[in-house]
């Protein structure tokens, strides 16, 4: 696919000239943009069918973290597109242990610059069940379709001629996050080719197994400590602003999961035969999870939303400055109803939450009989603010499980055990949690950031105290002593941990004149 | 499979004439048993080689309903052993319209024979997911596994020798109920080779497609009623007692589906960003189907338990009688409590039930992501007792599902519904329901029956006033006016409906014996 786009994708390189007077022109609207920024738009217009045409060679490359092989043809791939870029110092950064997948690392240094700004986003990407994609997509064989955007109908190819903004790419990591590892290095090009002046040294670190929960992110750091020493990590990752403005994020909610599965008869039961008499396990793990959330969507488990740090007056501030996106998002998503009825989406994400990834038991579909299963499971993400622990946040819901009447244990159930119980619950703690982590607003060097990332756009930026996702932020903090503040660029239509995952061009190019802004930042 | 067993089946003809004389050993002990019952049973015993591999022969044919091609192979190698057997007129009645599956018929007419018995069995299967079989089975390659039974681990294969009773044959239709229709058919070769004398005309009717709730069952019977004319039908389907006593069955719980699927956001959306705020359908499913039972597995929806017709004081009396098995089964299926607390297994299948046969949203397991899903979806089975109509029992829970704050629909939502409507459930109303079936037990044919299968055996034989499983027998009696007595021969731990199906080699020899005495059964 990537092959038989190739050709048409060279012929942009030529055929983006005019776009680049159209986007002149509109550019000459923006009062806030400086020369600088109206430069980078024009430089990265001409370069639009380079950027997508290695974009889509990176996207090809199957990157679940735990298909090591495959990690290491995108670790090698980044590698080879940071010593293209002449980056210095370019190399992997193992783990202890064999098979981890490692980060990959680079640096340029400024003369003359005292501050330096390493420069973050992953590589790995979620489970993928290619199955649920839509026909005629695939994970791993990124396709770019143009068209109206619909996520249950991408298909439609580009016509050809010059890319339009609303076109997107789609493919595992087209959002989430090989889209923050490609603007890094393409806005570190832009930097370097349109000759503009850097005021900070700067780092790459590119992680390859945050979608696993970043299990050796700690001890690489710790390995690394002097290498990766800087003044400020720019985290890019996540989506921009449900309005399409620019983000930046001064926090990320921590993460936590438990694996849920409650047993019926040992062997699966003629739902006649049995049905009335034997427990069937879908019930109980209906009656389990309605008994954890109310019915406007509060979490009814006690003491889920104690240990909560309170926001901080420029935080509540912040938040409610956060453009009203509610009415356009409902009608967007198609929901009848909101949980925790009366809060805002920014309010309501500022809260320790409950989510079910996935239920099952028995069959569904075509595959459905008229039997009483033997299990039900459940996935259960808990999403944790400044003040959580996770293990604590994971012990509650725990306590919650038994105050139902189960006994819990960590294995499949012996049948001493089902002798001895009444109700039995296997729960698997996942070991992949971690904290959240929140970045004061005031600080001077965040204020740049700010300052750099509006001089990029001529709207309002949004300026988040916390996003709604997870990275393991509170490592940065713990093992370097350093500060994080996160600078998104997906649109936030992008289904990132899910099918059809994709990015919007227009996200990808202006992204790029984002990271560009920061990285050339004002000392 | 079937090939490689072939010699060594071949061979178990000759050796089982040392089982012959160990079980007329045994049978002396029984004094209800009759002289001719023996007779037949040594018969079978010579003859268990050649049984074992007609019916592997038999379950190697895929019997899906939906699979047109297969179901009419299975009937052709039906009409083929008839014939084989001398029973005359045999013939397939067709549906109206192309496609359905065909009863396959035949009869036997006997001189001097005032009254007609038909007997009734199914070789159509329940669906089939191979995944969920135990590594090594498979539903359409049949296998005979000896040792000792573990449902989760059927891996001995037999060890060359007489056929031993606990030994099982795996595969799809092994009891439900491709072993009704080869000991129908197997029972009737033992009577002509035995020269036992019939007193009845006896009719065959094997029906291809109970499994999918026999949708063309009533226009068959209607078609060719004159032919089907009888004064008794027998059905040989479900399972024996589970203390191994011999059963006889005077009624059949109804059934009827409904699947359920609740909406979500219209695409996945990432847990962080969106939990808390946007509604998760698997938590909104979980709410909905726990709001339809108590915790003691009651079913809170209104009027549920209404229309019940009560039972007679000699129904009252029968179900009294039946052994109680429910701490054996409690301990064989591993179950820490039972629904209903206080009633019996034989009390609870005499009240209608609610099953959730499967429920599913987003993916557990490896495939598990950090997402809200779409949609949540559940198949309920609903099985209903004399008095309750089908259509008014579904009725029952879609007026529970919307008293619940949803909007019931009967398709995919379209956005104005979307916008219009707070929850939206849609609700296929499963069209292959029907009502329960009792017989009076107090019929003299009844007793009869009843008679002749006591003659089989040297223990009790317990009377159910209705099974707990389902047959669309009412139509019998709506279209045919006909009576109807279940008499079924499969083991009762044998997986019916589910992954891994087996048939215990003792119930289906006793079962051929059972039949036989049924056939022969005095005027």
């Amino acid at each position: 696919m990537v092959c038989t786009l190739n050709k048409w994708l060279m012929t942009q390189v030529l055929k983006t000239t005019v776009l680049l007077l159209i986007s002149v022109a509109t550019a000459q609207k923006s009062i806030a943009q400086s020369g600088e920024t109206l430069k980078v738009r024009n430089y990265v217009t001409t370069q639009q069918g380079a950027i997508v045409q290695e974009f889509m060679s990176f996207l090809a490359i199957p990157n679940v973290a735990s298909d090591t092989a495959n990690i290491r043809r995108n670790a090698r791939f980044i590698m080879d597109m940071m010593k293209k870029r002449n980056i210095a110092n370019v190399q992997l950064l193992p783990g202890k242990s064999a098979g981890v997948p490692p980060a990959v690392y680079g640096e340029v240094k400024v003369p003359r610059a005292k501050q330096t700004l390493i420069f973050y986003a992953h590589y790995d990407g979620q489970p993928v069940n290619p199955a649920q994609w839509a026909a005629g997509l695939s994970p791993f064989a990124p396709k770019l379709f143009g068209g109206t955007y619909d996520q249950s109908k991408p298909v439609e190819s580009p016509i050809a001629g010059a890319f339009q903004p609303e076109w997107r790419i789609y493919g595992r990591g087209a959002s989430d996050d090989k889209a923050g590892v490609m603007a890094i290095l393409q806005a570190y090009e832009a930097i370097v080719r349109n000759k503009i002046k850097l005021n900070y040294n700067l780092k790459f670190f590119f992680e390859g197994e945050e979608e696993a929960g970043s299990p050796h992110l700690a001890e690489i750091l710790q390995q690394h400590a002097a290498l990766l020493s800087s003044d400020l990590w720019v985290i890019c990752d996540g989506p921009v602003h449900q309005t399409g403005k620019k983000v930046v994020s001064f926090g990320v909610r921590g993460d936590a999961h438990l694996d849920v599965t409650v047993y019926g008869p040992k062997r699966p039961l003629h739902s006649g035969h049995y049905g009335n008499w034997a427990p069937n396990p879908a019930m109980m793990m209906a009656q389990l999870l309605a008994s954890m959330k109310d019915a406007d969507g509060r979490v009814t488990i006690p003491g889920f939303y104690d240990d909560v740090t309170p926001l901080s007056a420029t935080e509540l501030k912040a938040i409610q400055d956060i453009p009203d996106i509610d009415s356009q998002m409902r009608e967007e998503l198609g929901l009848g109803w909101t949980e925790n009825k009366g809060k805002r989406l920014n309010e309501a994400i500022s809260m320790p939450s409950l989510n079910i990834n996935g239920m099952q038991s028995g069959n569904v579909g075509k595959m459905a009989s008229n039997q009483i299963p033997t299990t039900a499971t459940a996935v259960l993400d808990l999403r944790l603010v400044l003040g959580n622990d996770w293990k604590r946040q994971q012990q509650k819901v725990v306590d919650h499980i038994q105050a139902q009447g189960y006994t819990v244990i960590d294995h499949e159930p012996t049948d001493e055990e089902r002798g001895r119980y009444t109700k039995l619950a296997r729960v698997l703690r996942g070991e992949d949690g971690y904290n959240a982590q929140r970045t004061s607003m005031d600080m001077p060097i965040a204020r740049k950031v700010v300052d750099a990332v509006k001089s990029t756009t001529a709207d309002a930026v949004v300026l988040l105290p916390t996003s709604g996702g997870s990275l393991p932020l509170f490592v940065f903090k713990q093992y370097l002593e350093a500060k994080t503040i996160t600078v998104p660029i997906a649109n936030h239509d992008n289904n990132q941990h899910a099918e059809n995952e994709n990015i919007r061009l227009n996200n990808l190019f202006t992204g790029i004149e984002t990271i560009v802004g920061v990285m050339g930042m004002k000392e």
